[in-house]
């Protein structure tokens, strides 16, 4: 027989049966989460237009993008490709269905996206993203930002036990400082030195803005800014206190003001002491993608920094600008879940490393006790108790090491157990026995 | 602008909220009994080298399967390609994680496979299907045949809410009859005939069985063996009868008599009137796979046979062949939810038609009213409710229409109702108006 390697290509997730039990469970929980802030799931095809996907992309995308033939075109090219992200089937999803949509539209599209990058430690080629959109017709209240901020930290407490933080910006700030400076052309530049300043030295950031040509009181104002963070009230008055005079900077410390307010407005009083100053206002929050153009925010757990960031999202102008001319503006937030769960686990972070999902593994000694197993097995199943039945005829021992590695108790069944209807639990991690009322 | 087309591909699935959370609902549901039934979840990647996907395969599959290319790549050919079932990656897992797995391996996978066909109508390129498999090492007694033909009966019932017929054959017993009628060179023939004998008339069946060279003796057999269906103890007196003196065919009887008898035995006594007699012996049942080798079942809708088999699936002796000298026999069951679901909803047989997933939706009147709805709206999620708030200033009427297309109650919250905390829930339906208690 020819050796077959049966290894996952590299940069795949494949987990084994308790891994995967914890990565469905953080799963389930956030989509639990999204559904409790009124988000309805919607589902993409996996495989799509290349001209669809491509409308607005470049570089790199254009680079990573897992194209697909069936093997009888493969010479002839091909105009379909996996998905890279859940933001292109959703700003087509909306277009083809708007008039079947309720607007604003909260949606929400958890599953697998496709990138061909380089295989490196925690990098996917295969990844899990659990996105949350709400979409407006022409337009969409600054109040959604906060209902955005607020159901992301639902969903960020229901997947981690650590304290969370969620470190809210505004575009338009940064914008409208630069632009009050007299330097808007140098809002890339700067904007790519913020947003890299966590990664590096505060002299590697002076030395960078140098470098981007701005003077030192220009450089000065820059570095204040952004090391503003802290409570919604310090981060509006030091704010203020940069005197800028410039409406689109005026209309930043309004929006951040409006969200932060709200979201702490949203917040259930007396719940949860992780919730107190989760959320934070933050100018180190840039968010590289372009087409953020309000509402920034970015989640990190404050003690365990080097972990970076689990998730953030923000506001965008317009989802659909490359489909219709019809304005369809939205915010949004998302979780990258393979590479969080990659983390948190190289972190020892998980929730329940050792989980068994399995309740009750039944044992019937010989074949005369597999009915009435099979009926106890029924009675516990319906009393919902995930149950096994070992229906194997290897020797009592090994049947009892094959369930204390599946389940958190056994029954096991002779016959006598039969004759009087007696069943025994016993728990496979303390040994304590207990009587199986069924 | 371009006009670009932002239809989904054809032969892709892509519903609109309120019927995908119907599908979802089904696909949750399965899952839960899956892993009620003991089976955990396992994830591979959709992405798999080609050669591992098509080891085994030949004929259709090869011609069916999406090859993935990295758009550099995409002149020098693929050696990955998407997944088309999930057999061949639950062989692959097996064998490559074997030391750490726990045998009997109950396995469930639900998740979308790839096929590149022709696009027609209920016909699918991407489609979910949900898989669990028990896997032995070198061995797996028969019982578990009977644990998986109830796992599949409980899923069957949790998701449809009419009568279910599972119909169960063995195909020792063909194989058995053909020797023991010293024919066996026509297994292939006489199988493929019995397998399409529902499709057309028993004249055309009739006619194909003498095509195939069959005496009229012998079709007489095969006539009589083909339509014996019924319960257990009729099922197993008409097998005697025939009087076929051969092994194969005679462990046939011996194991259809076993499965058949667990699984009675297994199902849960007074609970359900679906139970009675929903699991039948059934001759015609062959399944076209040529891997089976025991157990087959195939499930219907008794009420409505047009439909067509809603899942099924058997007993095969090696799993693995193609990967490793290692023997890991198995048996398993699969639902093809994306057809499934099509067709339902094409019979107008879907559960829950006019489901609305959102059970508040909570307007305030004005800004001023935002802070206490968003603290309302932390409570009703708290306490489980899925909530929405909408918070555009559309006039009231225009945001009550939006609230009765997504949500069963909807809260209006005024100054009034801000100022003495008495909160109405109206039912969108039926405009009853109750007090809200929070």
């Amino acid at each position: 027989m020819k050796a077959i390697n049966t290894s996952p290509i590299s940069g795949m997730q494949e987990l084994l049966p308790a891994r995967q039990a914890i990565f469905d469970q953080m799963k389930n929980e956030i989509a639990r989460v999204y559904h409790l802030h009124g988000f309805e799931s919607i589902e993409t095809p996996v495989i799509d237009r290349t001209d669809i996907l491509l409308a607005k992309a470049g570089g790199d995308t254009e680079k990573q993008i897992y194209k697909v033939v069936k093997t009888k075109e493969a010479s002839e090219g091909s105009d379909q490709a996996l998905r890279f992200d859940h933001t292109v089937p959703l700003a087509r999803y909306v277009v083809e269905h708007e008039s079947q949509l309720a607007f604003p539209f909260r949606a929400t599209q958890i599953g697998r996206n496709f990138r061909g990058e380089r295989a490196q430690k925690g990098r996917f080629r295969e990844f899990y993203q659990c996105d949350m959109d709400v979409i407006g017709r022409n337009d969409l209240p600054l109040s959604y930002d906060a209902e955005v901020i607020l159901t992301f930290l639902d969903a960020a407490k229901a997947i981690l036990s650590q304290k969370i933080l969620i470190r809210v910006s505004n575009r338009k700030l940064l914008t409208g400082l630069v632009s009050g400076l007299g330097i808007k052309e140098k809002l890339p530049g700067i904007s790519s030195i913020i947003d890299h300043a966590e990664k590096v030295t505060p002299e590697k950031t002076s030395a960078a803005l140098i470098e981007e040509g701005l003077s030192e009181a220009e450089k000065a104002k820059i570095e204040t800014f952004m090391h503003i963070s802290g409570t919604r009230e310090e981060a509006i008055a030091r704010l203020k206190s940069l005197e800028i005079s410039d409406p689109i900077f005026e209309e930043g410390i309004r929006e951040l003001d409006e969200v932060l307010r709200l979201a702490e407005a949203g917040i259930l009083e007396n719940d949860d002491p992780r919730d107190d100053e989760a959320i934070i206002a933050d100018m180190m929050i840039i968010r590289g993608l372009d087409y953020y153009t309000g509402t920034v925010f970015e989640t990190i757990l404050p003690d365990y920094k080097e972990i970076g960031s689990i998730g953030g999202g923000g506001r965008y102008e317009n989802l659909t600008g490359y489909f219709t001319e019809q304005k369809f503006p939205g915010v949004g937030g998302s979780i990258g879940l393979t590479r969080l769960f990659y983390i948190l686990s190289e972190y020892n972070l998980l929730k329940d490393e050792d989980f068994r999902p399995i309740s009750y593994a039944i044992i019937p000694i010989t074949a005369g006790e597999q009915p009435a197993a099979l009926q106890l097995a029924a009675k516990l199943r319906k009393a919902g108790y995930l149950t096994d039945i070992i229906l194997t005829d290897k020797r009592l021992g090994d049947r009892m090491t094959h369930a204390a590695k599946i389940a958190t108790s056994a029954v096991v069944l002779g016959e006598s157990e039969v004759a009087t209807g007696d069943y025994m639990a016993k728990n496979l991690q303390t040994g304590e026995i207990t009587p199986l009322k069924f």
